[in-house]
């Protein structure tokens, strides 16, 4: 941590802050200037709390120079994490997946066509929403457990392992009896008792960027599951809210490349819910890729005019089979 | 709800969606025009779900007049809510309310000590978290319980009402023993769950903006807590996410009269944690209440360089004392 | 400046670093830490460019403790500066102004009588474009410099100093003969010919902050025209772009007191533009006083359903009435 | 346009609009509903200015169903534009470009170098500022006329056409004489002046999209050239501003397939000023290209670590053979 002083602070001031750090067992360095004096605090294995600091008289600024995660990050695990959902290995060096399915579980047949569908269209895992987070409380909410039960039998057919969405604490251990691979959604990202409570079961967790949520609070977010002892998260990008509103939220792509810099988690991105936009899903998905994801969710729904949720950004099943095309020609591509 | 069709629409698009439309129970206008046509959805009584329609080949667009959300809303419930917390009334017409205390209840002394200064100087509400919802794991989270009969405690000896944040479903009756008025956090603004189970209590809410929130979801949000039978909810403004990085968020305090507009509910702001800097805080929360504010919350602590959590926004007990001192000038300007 | 470097950097890395900072003429500190070195750079007297360090092998981060300005910043400059237009006095200290008049002057009837009116209700200075940047090329552009001939004739008779904006350099010298106060608008915040041209005259400036731009950026861009030498420079709020459409922009008023401190020059507010509704602007005009602005510009129009620009922003005249009879009372409470 | 009236407004109040809309010569269509009524507004032939009615009593919002731009709109001009610059073509079906050189123009060998380096490793087009905008008054602003003389000269030699930014109407002229394609920054996306001096000539524009405008502002942008009469444009996504920091800005890659279906023009993107990151420009360059851009503009510098601007998002030459040598690959996949 460096503390940067004002122009005007007295010597006491700046005394007052070396006491500070050293009652706090570092090593404080003064760093004299023209214009101001600044303080490097040493000796820190970690993160280092400044609220004993940055409130004294004379004190400008703390700048950290350590993150608020370490579990998660590339620094201190350089190693890439491979996340194992159920036989279908995800990370650096594995053939991107491609995850499909509708936003919500509607009934019976409605999942099992679907999973049918994309499954002989090459899909890898099965996607559908049992528990649905919706912003009013007039819309339609999921068929909760009942929607696991047909996820598992879709999985059951098909073979497909399947993600679903987990919104509250009290469900994971409902929703892990039934999912290889829990979501945590983009509202729940600093949902931290639903975190903490995944970070003790020994199942994947694909955890969404909030839509408002930095690069920096999203590792934080994953740093919560890790620190309770599990490891296999996926990070997922799904837009991020700005004043753009010609699409859903704004794709932030170059996210993808900077945090495989940052950490050693996987990186998924979901097209769908970032654009809202159907005729956006295919070049995004196929963007996100090249960009480096390690896999891209889509919605696909049978008639996606007559969906519960989310109907404009669904795939048909022949948009679907458009994107599926073209996959072995960009993956070949992506081998180099 | 008004349809526009594209440019190039055919008929048959055009009778497609107005049988779609007719199937909903509602009627259709068309509205031809000389580049394209539009169709307006009459009859219906609230919001109408789109998703049967926006998605039909040919529409370009579906535009809402009515609203998500329909019981906070002053078009359907003109009067004003004036909310009891524990005998302090708030609202449009009562004299605005200072609910002071630290972030976080750390130990009996500190709060004790609070609670005290806040009291003789005037506060009319004592403020404190038991839980504290942070962005990294390797902080301080909070007392919990032994934080809420803290709280108790200087309310028993002050007769001061206290306001504290509850995390999660399962900790609402815990929470509702011993809070005048719960808190919703920004970051649980959207946990529907949580949401609901407030609206089954009987004890007022104090709902806060999510960071990324627009004032239709904060108040679709609201809706959520009518919804299942509690009217007594207080929203309160604590600042927004922008590009903006000076200032910690940027306080959005337009919405206040805005907001007054479109609903009947109490409106309160917090600005300790919309801007992050002491400094801040005193000329903010007049501007606050110069806006129509029905109260501020403030962050007060002992020794704030010593808080465990948001120190740099804490006013000190001088600083409060500043902001009190002025506040009967305040009232009789503002009483007019 | 504060260089932090990788965890992984070698010595060779670090000595690069130290040869490149001394080869620039500062001294290089380094700080080694557990987990990574940092290195102070000393002895400059203002902003570093760190060009040549941010991009050598191991580097991090370049953490700029100066900042990139000085001649608008109050650390160098601790007096407040008083603008003084046509013998009006804007700054700390002075009774808050108030600026007000239609967006655009749109004839001499609507000029003459608007200015009548706003100075018998007792504004201090008059407003009116002139110039008018329009988003798309369909729209009423304004009358030029026939429009600053209606100004001067409104000036004439009564009395009121005349705020209009410039918006290209070639059009200074013109503006500068008929204007009291040159308003740089804020798509031209970082238009830098304009800015420079601006500092070369010997008339007051209003700069408006840009939609998208920081605090710093604001200050920077003041800094071009002081550079030139022209000090009467008055700041103005306007509201920045958020993802919040319920006002046309988001209003960012704890500004006021944070560029209070930082700098030496007065600020004041536009809620007009900022809310882009009547209603909200007499609410918003107060709050900024309150919140400690020199001043106010609120648009004001005889007829705002027959505006050419801005007409659903603009107060009539029983509303600026209405606004300017509480302004005794507002300002008695401000003088404390 | 759809005029929607509030919960309450009257019978008089309905009937003052149907007047303001047919003294506007268009046909009024009322529709009632049960909450509300709704106005249709028929009979425009494009955008319809809706000063004169959204100010009236009653009226609650007015609708835009027309947009604020028509010439560059693909909804009346169906096909594809190509812009040739000095022979090399852009747009769709063209083979993407890859346009390569340094931020600025420092001096001959820099730029003599970088032209003779991108030319042998492929590039279509050589860019290279000679004006530069900069936020702060106190860094370099670019070589100005010598810097085009110096683009002419590396022209001369390579072949390669170029690329070079216009800040000002006066310097339209100047800046022709040498560049082959004239660039508008970010900062001068609203430069109104500007943009209709480059619809004046008769050589192609490239206009960088605003750091903080929607798509409709952009194209809008664009409707002031094409309105003067020059159709030669180039839309250019470079990144916006969004509270996150992580990268310089946010790159909006999902503009790219969304902006090919609303416009006839091309659009190229910039991954360099998007990211501010070096290790993120060739991932992004090629997401840029799958996701559908014409091409894409890369910042090479011989030294980053010496340049005079944007040295960290530079390629290095080495950094910039990588790119090119996957790019025959790259094509290849893309053209199916």
């Amino acid at each position: 941590m460096l503390i940067v002083m004002n122009h005007t602070a007295s010597e006491a001031d700046i005394d007052r802050v070396l006491q500070a750090v050293s009652e706090m067992g570092y090593t404080a360095a003064p760093i004299p200037g023209s214009q101001r004096t600044a303080i490097g605090v040493l000796g820190n294995k970690g993160y280092v709390d400044d609220t004993k600091i940055r409130d004294l008289p004379g004190v400008q600024q703390a700048i950290h120079v350590s993150k608020p995660y370490k579990l998660v990050s590339r620094d201190f695990h350089p190693e890439n994490t491979i996340v194992d959902v159920a036989g279908v290995l995800i990370g650096e060096g594995c053939r991107p997946v491609v995850v499909a399915g509708p936003c919500a579980v509607e009934n019976e047949e409605q999942i099992m066509k679907t999973a049918r569908f994309v499954k002989q269209a090459g899909a890898d895992l099965l996607r559908g929403g049992a528990f649905k987070p919706r912003t009013g409380p007039h819309t339609f909410q999921g068929l909760r457990e009942e929607g696991l039960k047909l996820l598992a039998k879709a999985k059951a057919e098909t073979g497909l392992p399947v993600v679903t969405e987990v919104m509250s604490p009290d469900n994971v251990g409902l929703v892990a009896e039934y999912a290889d691979l829990l979501q945590v959604g983009a509202r729940n990202m600093q949902n931290f008792d639903l975190l903490r409570e995944l970070g003790r079961i020994r199942k994947p967790v694909l955890l969404k960027r909030g839509m408002s949520a930095t690069i920096e609070e999203f590792l934080a977010a994953a740093e919560y599951i890790l620190a309770e002892g599990n490891e296999q998260v996926i990070l997922c990008e799904r837009g991020i809210r700005t004043f753009e509103t010609a699409t859903r939220n704004t794709l932030d792509l170059a996210m993808v490349p900077l945090v495989k810099e940052m950490t050693h988690l996987p990186v998924m991105v979901d097209p769908s819910h970032a654009t809202g936009k159907r005729s956006l899903v295919i070049p995004m998905s196929k963007a996100a890729l090249v960009a480096g994801a390690h896999g891209v969710l889509v919605e696909v729904h049978p008639e996606p005019e007559k969906a519960l949720s989310d109907g404009p950004q669904s795939l048909t099943f022949a948009g679907f089979e458009l994107l599926m095309a073209d996959m072995a020609r960009l993956r070949s591509y992506l081998a180099g």
